[in-house]
């Protein structure tokens, strides 16, 4: 498919999830007042709707045909993702998020925490109409972000992070949420339990790769026309780059990149970007991404060729090419 | 129904209901780790399991005999409810919840968050069994608990709260659980919707009738064998003995109020219980709770004689006598 048409096609999509959000949160503002306008104003304030995209799209490519059936459960995992970002911020003192300031930054931390609540409960609150099982995934899925979330809070500024870790962090906090909205799509497209894992995998690989991309951007992104870089060194978060960096490096060098993800300003930033080049860590970064997203695209080869599955792999090929 | 029987058969359905809960907890902690082990550290930390006991009791009433349809529900209310006590708890700083300290103060807030976040998906993934129709009552009920903590919130120290502006706070985040657990469980138990709407009006008065008691034991409970007195004040809480004494008094005995109220402190506590006396507030609570819980057993007249009934109205006895 050609990258042109397969933007407008993933445009419409988009254009389908953000009207029924916005639809949502109108009749919720009606409803329940101020908590459901802030919480819509973070929901709203933009952001790619990957989840929902690949919800969607793993639907249509499993065969299901109606969009009342699926979209409930594609919107189901933007609110849960917005209601982790609202909490996430709070908890990394973040003032900004998609380019507006974060929800704590505008009502205080009080109303944030209930609004991340509330965004939670509109999540689960649109699983209602799908049986048992689906939501049972989802349930999994939250409360995998939540464990992963803390181990992430006890590896701040690790250095003894292995990459095992880090990939238990990812695939809970990042990586399970696609895995989830995939599988549950299956399901609810009535695919088998085996297909249904291999999306549920198909999904655990993206996730992951779309991970391996953030962490790169935030030490080789280009500020002007993506997210600002350094934010996670600054927060003690263990990137893969780092990780890796501090595994391969020795002697001086790993005493000074040690050094610099302890003490870390932006002064260090240039030598933090060398000490990774020396160590080989950025180009293996990416290449961790390619063996993901080809892992990923090997799940979606068994299932017949059609739309849906080439804007999967479409999203695959942005996942990788992202620059915010 | 005597008394010491009643307790005794209360006391049977919490032991079912702990037992329950516990068994969930380990199962998940097996999973989930540190968040499950933390999270359920404060669930199984005590508490009367009212709402649970409420959904256990009011299903039976309806005519439900199959224990397993309704544990989910019950341990769901249950769950949600201490999510909302974690998150509370940040936002009132408060140290100590059912004699242990909270989980903030044990793991730190960013953890207390998650943890919260963690407590409310599981409460949603036990209601995964149920219709979207049981599911609806309990997201709209735990969306409202978020609009009425934001109401509470911009109440703080508001000395113009008006007894409406207390209703529908106290509905929202009080009473409205009880009334969507026995909502849920009539619903469960396949009383038409008529029936479900009268036993979620009990809940609510039920509910009214308990917050009432909270706000009196706030100013006039023996600490020695119950709850400290005097948090709601120092945390700027506006309860119905304040607000009506504000409303009632006037001149200097008005303003020397306002000034306690804004500035409190232990030593102005029992000048506070005189002025409260004066205007006839704690007298004029009571009756409150008189009313309340007479409305409240008013939605059971109708209902056949059973144990299960017998025991709904003992337990409104047990929230008008409380002492913790």
């Amino acid at each position: 498919m050609e990258a042109d048409i397969a933007m407008d096609m993933l445009e419409e999509i988009r254009v389908i999830i953000n009207a029924n959000l916005e639809s949502l949160i109108e009749e919720q503002k009606a409803i329940f007042g101020e908590v459901a306008e802030v919480s819509g104003n973070v929901l709203l304030a933009g952001g790619k709707r990957l989840r929902p995209i690949v919800t969607y799209l793993v639907y249509q490519m499993a065969g299901g045909d109606d969009i009342d059936a699926i979209l409930p459960l594609a919107m189901a995992f933007e609110l849960i993702h917005t209601a982790t970002l609202v909490h996430d911020d709070i908890n990394d003192n973040s003032s900004v998020r998609r380019g507006k300031p974060t929800m704590h930054s505008m009502v205080g931390q009080s109303k944030a925490i209930i609004g991340g609540d509330w965004l939670f409960v509109q999540g689960f609150g649109l699983g209602g109409i799908y049986n048992e099982d689906v939501v049972k995934v989802m349930a999994n899925c939250c409360a995998k972000i939540a464990s992963a979330e803390f181990m992430q809070i006890d590896h701040v500024l690790n250095l003894a992070t292995s990459p095992e870790d880090y990939l238990e962090i990812v695939k809970g906090k990042t990586a399970g949420p696609f895995a989830a909205a995939a599988k549950g799509a299956a399901m609810v497209a009535d695919l088998d339990s085996t297909e249904s894992d291999k999306l549920f995998e198909f999904g655990m690989e993206l996730g992951i790769a779309f991970q391996l991309v953030d962490d790169l951007l935030d030490v080789v992104g280009d500020e002007r026309i993506g997210k600002p870089r350094g934010i996670d060194v600054y927060e003690g978060k263990m990137t893969l780059p780092l990780i890796h960096a501090l595994t391969i490096l020795h002697g001086d060098e790993r005493e000074e990149l040690e050094s610099i993800i302890t003490n870390f300003d932006d002064s260090k930033f240039e030598r933090l970007i060398q000490l990774l080049e020396i160590g080989g860590s950025i180009n293996y970064s990416e290449i961790l991404v390619n063996n993901h997203l080809e892992r990923a695209s090997q799940y979606l080869e068994e299932f017949d060729d059609c739309d849906a599955k080439s804007l999967l792999q479409f999203v695959a090929s942005m996942v990788k090419n992202r620059n915010s």
